[in-house]
C-alpha cells in the first residue's frame, strides 16, 4: 500500500469511527432529522460560539478566564452580560426544569424587596452584631410576627443586644451601621445585581464618615447587600473563599435558615411562587417540577400567627401557578407540580408521618403532587438503606390506594467512591426512582450506568450547583455529565438551587455546557430541552401537550435566530 | 408479600447488584483468588485505611482537608510523612511505572547537590536579579562551559548584570542577596524538603540583618531554595497560586528550563540515571519505562564541550543502568528502558528526522528503546493528525527494517469535549498506539472506551499530575480514572513529572488513590502493580521473569504487613 493510500485509509477509519461513536450520544436522532432551517442555525451557532470562545474565553494571554470556567469567575469575565450566544441561549425555548429546591429557586432579591413591605418582619441573631466581624459569624433569622408580638428596642447593631431577641426588620434595615464598609460595595459590586443596588449610586451620594443627607437610603441598601451574601454563596471579601465540598456545604446550608423565615409567610409564599413561574418563563421555561420541604410542619400565616399547615402550602402553590397561567398563557404553555420531600436525617417513625402526609396531600391535590424524594447533603446524613422499611411500606400504601406517587431520589452527590452516598445510587434504582438527582458517581459505575439506560431513568445534572457545591473544578472536569450525555444515558440539565448559587432558570448552565463542549451544538441542547419534558412526571395526555407547544416554540425561536443571525451564514 | 419480605428481597437484590459489578471490576480476579494470608492483610489493610481517613483526613470540625484532596493540600496535612498506610503503601512493591518523562523523575535537589560540585557549572537570566520581584519574574538557565569559556564578573543579584550573560554558579550561590526573606523559609518549611534545608537551622543561625558568621552556608542554602522553587510546581508565597490548567503548564514548561541545564551535562545525566533507578527501587518500582526527549541534539560532555549526541545519551543510560543493576540485584528484578519522544510543535519533515534518529538507536540498541511517542501541552500544540503521514511512513519502515518500535502516544490530556486534543484519542488509537499517555477525556468516549478495552489498550493515568496541572480538582473528580478502572480497562497509575510535582515514586499516588476510594483494597493496588507488568513493552520471556520477581515480592510483602499489623485483626 502507498503512503497515500495508507494516509487515505486512516483518515477515513476515524471518520467512520468518529461517525460511529456519534451514533450513540443523545442528540444523533435530532442531528439526523434537521429541517433546512435547522441545519443553517445549527451552523450559524456553532460559528457564533466559536466566535465567542476566542473573543471572550480564550483570549491571548489571558492566563484566568477558560471556555467552561467556575461559576463566579465566569460572572466576573461577563457570563450573563449581554452576548450572541447567551442572548440565544437565553431566548431559547427549554422544556421542563426538573430539579430545584422551592425555596432555593428565585432570586433572593424578591424575598428581600418583599421583607421591606412586610410590617411585622423581624429579625434576630444568635450574637450582637455590633461588630464587622459578627456579621459574618453570626446565625442571622428572619419571621413575621403577629402585631401584638413583643420585640426588643435595643439594636441588634449594639453591644447590648440581646442574643435570640426578635427585633423590627425595618429598624434594623434603616440603623444599618456599616453604609460603606468596602466589603459591602465589592458585595454589589461584583453580584450584578442592577435591579437591586447599584454601588455607583451608592457611592455617589454617601459622605465617607457615613453621614448623609439620604442616609436612610444608603444604609438601606447597604443592609440589603448584607442580607443578601448571607443567603447567596457568591464570593465576596468578607468570606474567606471556598475551597471544598464540606466548605460549601457548611456556608450552603447556613444560607437556607436565613432565607426561611422570609419565604415563610403566606403573602410572600404565594407571591414568591408566581415569580418563580413568571421568571421561568422570561427564560424560556415552560413547566417546573420543584421540590418542597415539608420538613416543616408550619409557616406563618398573613396575621402572623404560625400555624399555616401543608395542605395550605400547596393550595397557595395552585392558585399562584392558576394565576400565573391565566396571566402569561398566550406566551405558550406554563405550569409547576410539586416534588415531596423531607430530609435525610429524620428516623423511620417520623419518615412514615411525612410519608402519610405526602399521601394524604395527594389524595387532595392528585394532579399537584408528582413525586417524592429525600434531600440534603447524601455524605454526612443517612443513606437510604435505612430508610428501606419505610419506603417499601408506603409503596405498598400508594399500591393500596390507588396512587401514583413515584419516587425521585438524589442519590451519588458525592465525591466517595463507595460510601454511602455512592452506594445510595443501588438502592434509588432499585426501589424504582423514576429520575436521580445529580449522579455525580454514577459514571463510575459500568453496570448501574446501563441499568439506568435500560430502565430509561432520566439524570438530573445540576453542573454549576455541582461545581459551586465542590464536586467538579469545573464544567469540564464533570464527572459523570459528558460521559452519561455521550453514552445516550437520559439526562435533564438542571439548576438545583439558583437563589442560592445566582444560576436562575436554565441559560447558565445551558451556557456553560454549549461554551465548554465543542461537540455540543444548538441542535444538541433542543434535544435536551426536548428530552426534559419526556421525564417530566405529567400523563401521557399532558406531556403531547407540552411537546407540542415545544415544537411550534422551536419553530418560531428558529424563525428568529435566523433573522437575527442570518447574516452569519455567509461567513 | 410482608414488608418484611419485602425488606429481605430488597436487600438480597441491593447485594446482588453490587456483586455483579464488583464482578466487572479490575480487582475482581485478584480478590476472588486471595490466600488466607491475603485475606487476613486485606482485611487489616481496609481497617488500618478506615482508621486513618477518621483520623487524618475527615476529623470532625475540620472543614480544610479531606481524603484525596489536592496533592499540596495533602502534604501540609501530613500526606508522606510516617503512617500506618503510608508506610505500607510505600513498602509495597509497585511493579512497572510506564509514564514518567525522563528530565522530570527525579527529586530536583539531587540536581543541585550535583551541580554545587559540578566547577563548571554557570547561570543565567534574562534580566538582574536584582530585585525579589525579578527573582520571580526572570527565566532562569544554567550550563556547563568549557573552562575557558569566558564568565562575566558582574554578579547577577546586581543592577549592572547583563541580561543573558552567563556567571559561574558558585559565586551567584555564594553571593545570594535574599538570605532570609519570608519568602524562602515558608518555602523551604512548607517544602517537606528535610534532607535538602532545615528551615529552623536556617532561623537559628542568621540574624535579622543578614550579617552572620556561616554567611556563606546560609545564602548558600536560601539560594537552594530559590532554585528548587524554579524547577517545581510546589506553591509558595512569592508566586500566585495555580487556579487553572493554562497557568499550570505556564509555570510547568518554566520548570524544564531551569532543569535542562543542570540535568544535560554528561556526568550528571549518568549519576542521575542511576538515582532514579535507585529512588525507584527503594520506593518498590523494579522496572521503569521512561520517555527521553531528544528534542536536543545535543548535551554537555565532561569537559564542557556542547556535542554530546543523542546515541551517547543512550550509551550513558545503558551504563547507569547496569551498574544499577549490578549494584542492587540481591534486592530483586530492576531494570529500565527508553521511550523515544520529542515535541508535538516540529513540522512532518523535522518529524521524519527524529523517527530515523529514533530506528537509527533502535538498530543499535535494540533491547533499550521500546516505543515512540510526541509530548508537550496537547491543548495548544499540534494534534496528532497533522502528523499522519509521517507515522504511517515510520510504521512502515520498521516492517521493512523488521524493528518494532510501538506508538506510546500521550491522547486526551484535555478539558475540552471535541477538541483536537480530545480527538487524538481517535488517531492515537487507529495508530495502534499500545498504551495512551493520560486519556483524561476517554470514559465520555463510550467506543472509544470499549475499543481500548477490546484492543487491551493500556491507559497510564496519572492522578496527581492531572490535579496539579489543573484537570480535576482532585483525585476524588478525576474524569476518567475510576470510570475507567471499574470498567476494567486497563490503567497503569504514573507519577509524570515527580521532579516537578515531588510526587515521587509511585506511592504518592497509590495513596492518594487508597485513602480516597472505599472500594478500593490493599489487593486492588497489588492488581493494579501487577497488571503494569502486563502492559510493560518487554518481551514475554522478560515479562515472565517480571511476574516471578513481582509475586516473590508480594508473598514477602504480605509476611512483612502480617507481622507489622497483625495485632489489628483481632479488632
Amino acid at each position: 500500500m502507498s503512503v497515500q493510500c495508507g494516509i487515505d485509509a486512516h483518515v477515513q477509519a476515524v471518520t467512520a469511527l468518529k461517525a460511529e461513536e456519534a451514533a450513540m450520544r443523545y442528540d444523533h436522532a435530532a442531528l439526523s432529522n434537521m429541517s433546512s432551517d435547522e441545519a443553517s442555525a445549527n451552523t450559524i451557532f456553532t460559528r457564533l460560539r466559536d466566535a465567542e470562545v476566542q473573543s471572550k474565553w480564550t483570549k491571548e494571554g489571558d492566563l484566568i478566564n477558560f471556555a467552561g470556567m467556575d461559576f463566579y469567575g465566569a460572572i466576573k469575565n461577563g457570563l450573563g452580560q449581554p452576548s450572541d450566544v447567551w442572548t440565544a441561549v437565553r431566548r431559547m425555548p427549554k422544556g421542563a426544569l426538573l430539579h430545584c429546591h422551592f425555596d432555593g429557586t428565585v432570586d433572593t432579591k424578591f424575598l428581600l424587596e418583599h421583607a421591606k413591605r412586610t410590617e411585622n418582619m423581624c429579625m434576630k441573631a444568635d450574637m450582637p452584631l455590633s461588630t464587622q466581624e459578627a456579621l459574618w459569624r453570626a446565625t442571622v433569622e428572619f419571621l413575621v410576627l403577629p402585631q401584638t408580638a413583643e420585640r426588643s428596642k435595643v439594636s441588634i447593631w449594639s453591644e447590648d443586644y440581646v442574643p435570640g431577641e426578635w427585633v423590627s426588620f425595618k429598624d434594623a434595615r434603616i440603623s444599618f451601621p456599616y453604609p460603606h464598609p468596602y466589603q459591602m460595595e465589592r458585595a454589589a459590586s461584583e453580584l450584578h445585581m442592577p435591579n437591586f443596588i447599584n454601588p455607583s449610586e451608592l457611592n455617589g451620594r454617601a459622605s465617607r464618615d457615613g453621614t448623609h443627607t439620604e442616609d436612610r437610603l444608603d444604609r438601606g441598601q447597604a443592609f440589603d447587600a448584607y442580607i443578601h451574601a448571607l443567603m447567596t454563596l457568591t464570593p465576596h471579601d468578607s468570606i474567606p473563599a471556598i475551597t471544598n465540598s464540606k466548605q460549601a456545604w457548611a456556608r450552603f446550608q447556613s444560607t437556607f435558615v436565613v432565607i426561611a423565615g422570609l419565604i415563610g409567610y403566606e403573602p410572600t409564599l404565594k407571591a414568591y411562587t408566581k415569580e418563580l413561574l413568571r421568571s421561568h418563563a422570561q427564560d424560556g421555561i415552560s413547566y417546573t417540577e420543584t421540590r418542597i420541604n415539608f420538613l416543616n410542619e408550619f409557616m406563618v400565616r398573613a396575621d402572623g400567627t404560625p400555624n399555616l399547615a401543608h395542605v395550605e402550602w400547596v393550595r397557595i402553590f395552585i392558585e399562584a401557578v392558576e394565576e400565573v397561567k391565566a396571566e402569561i398563557s398566550e406566551g405558550g404553555y406554563i405550569d409547576a407540580k410539586i416534588i415531596y420531600t423531607t430530609v435525610r436525617f429524620i428516623d423511620n417513625e417520623k419518615l412514615r408521618w411525612y410519608l402519610e402526609d405526602c399521601i394524604m396531600l395527594k389524595k387532595m391535590f392528585p394532579e399537584w403532587i408528582v413525586g417524592f424524594d429525600l434531600v440534603g447533603h447524601e455524605d454526612p446524613l443517612l443513606p437510604l438503606k435505612v430508610y428501606i422499611p419505610e419506603l417499601l411500606r408506603f409503596q405498598q400504601r400508594c399500591k393500596e390506594e390507588g396512587l401514583s406517587i413515584p419516587f425521585v431520589f438524589h442519590a451519588g452527590e458525592t465525591l466517595e467512591d463507595g460510601g454511602d452516598a455512592d452506594l445510595n445510587l443501588y438502592d434509588a434504582i432499585l426501589l424504582d426512582t423514576k429520575r436521580i438527582g445529580h449522579g455525580v458517581s454514577l459514571a463510575r459505575h459500568p453496570l448501574l450506568t446501563d441499568l439506568v439506560k435500560e430502565r430509561d431513568i432520566c439524570i438530573e445534572v445540576c453542573p454549576i450547583s455541582n461545581q459551586v457545591l465542590g464536586y467538579t473544578a469545573s464544567i469540564c472536569s464533570h464527572p459523570s455529565l459528558l460521559a452519561l450525555l455521550h453514552r445516550n444515558v437520559p439526562v435533564a440539565l438542571s439548576s438545583d438551587d439558583p437563589s442560592i448559587f445566582e444560576n436562575f432558570g436554565l441559560s447558565y448552565d445551558f451556557y456553560q455546557l454549549i461554551i465548554s463542549s465543542q461537540s455540543t451544538t444548538l441542535v444538541s441542547l433542543a434535544a435536551l430541552a426536548r428530552r426534559s419534558i419526556k421525564y417530566s412526571l405529567v400523563d401521557d395526555k399532558t406531556k403531547e401537550i407540552m411537546f407540542a407547544d415545544w415544537d411550534r416554540r422551536w419553530k418560531a425561536y428558529i424563525a428568529w435566530f435566523l433573522e437575527e443571525y442570518g447574516r452569519w451564514s455567509k461567513q
